[in-house]
């Protein structure tokens, strides 16, 4: 509704309305809306936006979008742009640009905010340095509440989160921290070494985003101070960017499991060389390991000579398998994500599994049976054959999928890759494996 | 460290020390070290606990500790934990207490509690309003930033967020939200109606959980007010119960695209007969549509009697084109999930994964067809086969990988079933006509 009616009064040039109708609208939907229109329009709407708002508008447009404003705006609304916008969304401004827009940006920093910057840009990808900003609110433990608050009063605005303020003695070595809800509902005149909480929680800038996220989760906090190696206090992290991060971390592990090279950028914008480059490397060793099930068949083909209905079982089979096999490690690499399963768990997964896969099993080789006699009638001997070789492979399948991940996990490698295709790999040679044994066994080949 | 501390304390019994040392703690950590004690030990703990932070910890519990610890309490200790708890806790404890306890929890609450419990209770799993909570700060338009100022800090205390306050009317209607932050840095005279965002975005109370989650990320609130049918403000939903939803709705879709039956339980808690039965559905139609791909190699059994090489290929060429098409399927799936990829998308998804299979198909059939020719030695004509079979399968398997899920969306299906193990028996019918076909083709069978 909203957006028709600000496309309307761009395309009617009614532009005073226009201009009353975005300043009270939120910073992304307005983004949202200038986005897709061509630069000149949005350079033109951008610039009747309140200055405050705009930066804000900024914050949130595509990169392609940030790129053709950088190049069109003088050098003064350039410097207010960048002295606005927040420190960690003025990071991933310069990783995303092309160097041209950087050197732009850079000519109109400061020497102190281009050493800054350069420090911010030496962290490790995905590490919690990477991530955070330094707009918050420090605070001397000698301070009353009143003090705090007209030190809030006058920096507020231009912090990313005042809502926990960080107290610090003046190595900038953090002591401890006191929300903004203690600060209102304290008497005036209370000093904060009585009101801050001395037991905090922190994070290292070396630190993995994934772990800074399970900290969020687990004490649900609004914010968390980052520390370099001498524990002075060097930025914070606010749980906007965190809920980024988790969602990051999922499709990561989506892509992991479903065997692609896994990537942060959207699908839409990947070009297709791309995508199909973080595809191929997994399809190949997948293809080429697959030529130990080929062994497989290959040796036991006077076998699948005589009995050739045996064959017909075999896509069937193979597919239960690896079904069933990613049924459990799907669970396990999730549960080992959320922190749910632990390294120690390992003896209580593999009890567990062993009799699910048995119930399953049973269940699935009952049902089959019945199938292969009444429906594909081979008889008993086959139908026999091919519900114990289900059994078998359901239930190995099942203690592969269910231990692969936390033996991954235990030699430090990313359990999610340990999921359905290379399980499905390994199952596949396992259950023709059981099934000629169990073939060449019962029917006397 | 903390942790090992706390628990030498307890088995020394040296409570004075213990008590200052447990007060200083996060709740969350005291609720882990404590919960897995016995019950006797972990009620003489709670009750060392300074009242306020004995609440916070309680919420933190595991079910069964909250359960011995309501069963042990008294009533007037009970009161207290109840009035204190914050209503989506107290909820979310009813939900999972047995009947007596549930009983003994409505006993201790007045009427008008029971009924706001009884209300809440009937909100659709999953709902906002399932997961909302009514301790919010609510304020008039015509209150001056001091007024409001002085209002948070007699309620501040018992308010879920206090940095996000919701203007009301008589009727509680929302006609606006003011931050903590502006009432912080504004000056004390001035009235809210000239502060307050009217532009306030909202969410009803029967809207699905994953819908809200969506709202916070795209806005990156704090808070999020709940309505109900007609307009009226009726609870709040905070950011820390979001991230919990996140990673529930993230759970799910794993679950989902491993076809399973989705569970909000813990792995480790939930009974194997539990497991087995989310498993076995999807397990048993799969296992059943493989009739098809039985049927299909049972039509071919002349072309597999005459050439029985040509079965070797069969497991490589099922797990290529279920591999592929999963990768192509999980990337849209989650893309459909975090709203990076509508249903608008279609066409851009077709060409982009037809693009992107050619390359890869075309890329594995080289390397397969080198490979067949030196290691295998099965001579150009088998080699061709199964080469050409890969670039049709691959091809093939990305396009309806692609499309499945975005079909599923359109037909308001969940496109997380559309995923590796259902993907996989389409395309492994698929592969194989397309393996028979070019094999009858090429060798004249």
């Amino acid at each position: 509704m909203d957006q028709t009616k600000v496309l309307e009064l761009i395309q009617q040039k009614k532009y005073v309305e226009l201009k009353k109708v975005l300043s009270e609208m939120n910073e992304v939907d307005i983004a949202e809306i200038l986005d897709p229109l061509d630069k000149n329009t949005t350079l033109l709407v951008f610039r009747m936006l309140p200055k405050d708002l705009a930066v804000d508008v900024f914050a949130h447009f595509s990169s392609e979008q940030q790129r053709d404003i950088i190049n069109a705006v003088t050098d003064k609304e350039l410097e207010y742009i960048l002295d606005e916008l927040f420190f960690d969304d003025m990071i991933d401004l310069i990783e995303e640009m092309p160097a041209n827009v950087v050197n732009k940006i850079l000519k109109n920093s400061t020497h102190d905010e281009r050493d800054l910057i350069n420090q911010f840009l030496k962290y490790p990808e995905d590490s919690a340095g990477s991530i955070m900003t330094i707009e918050y609110v420090e605070l001397r433990k000698t301070m009353t509440v009143k003090e705090a608050l007209a030190h809030i009063k006058e920096v507020g605005l231009n912090r990313e989160t005042i809502y926990t303020c960080y107290v610090t003695d003046k190595n900038r070595r953090l002591e401890g921290i006191v929300s903004l809800r203690t600060l209102v509902v304290s008497p005036e005149d209370e000093v904060l070494i009585d009101l801050m909480e001395t037991d905090v929680i922190f994070v290292s800038t070396h630190d993995d985003q994934e772990t800074v996220a399970g900290v969020f989760k687990k004490y649900g906090f609004l914010a968390l101070p980052v520390v370099d190696a001498e524990n002075r206090l060097t930025g914070i992290i606010t749980v906007d960017d965190i809920m980024d991060v988790m969602e990051q971390e999922a499709t990561e592990d989506f892509q992991r499991m479903a065997a692609m090279a896994p990537s942060e950028e959207a699908y839409l914008e990947t070009s297709v060389f791309k995508l199909a480059r973080h595809r191929i490397n997994w399809l190949l060793i997948l293809m080429i390991s697959a030529t130990f099930t080929g062994g497989i068949m290959a040796k036991y083909e006077n076998v699948l000579q005589s009995v050739v209905v045996l064959s017909i079982f075999i896509p069937m089979l193979m597919d239960t398998g690896g079904n069933a096999g990613s049924q459990s490690s799907t669970l396990i690499i999730r549960g080992l994500a959320t922190g749910e399963i632990t390294l120690h768990d390992g003896w209580k997964v593999l009890w567990k599994e062993f009799r699910i896969s048995l119930m399953v099993g049973i269940t699935l080789a009952v049902v089959n049976f019945a199938k292969t006699m009444l429906y594909d009638k081979v008889g008993v001997l086959i139908s026999l054959t091919v519900s114990l070789t289900l059994i078998v492979t359901v239930v190995s399948s099942k203690l592969v999928g269910g231990m692969l991940p936390i033996l991954a996990k235990k030699l430090n490698i990313d359990p999610a890759i340990m999921a359905g295709p290379l399980i499905t790999t390994i199952v596949d040679a396992l259950s023709l494996m059981v099934y000629f044994t169990i073939a060449s066994r019962i029917l006397h080949i």
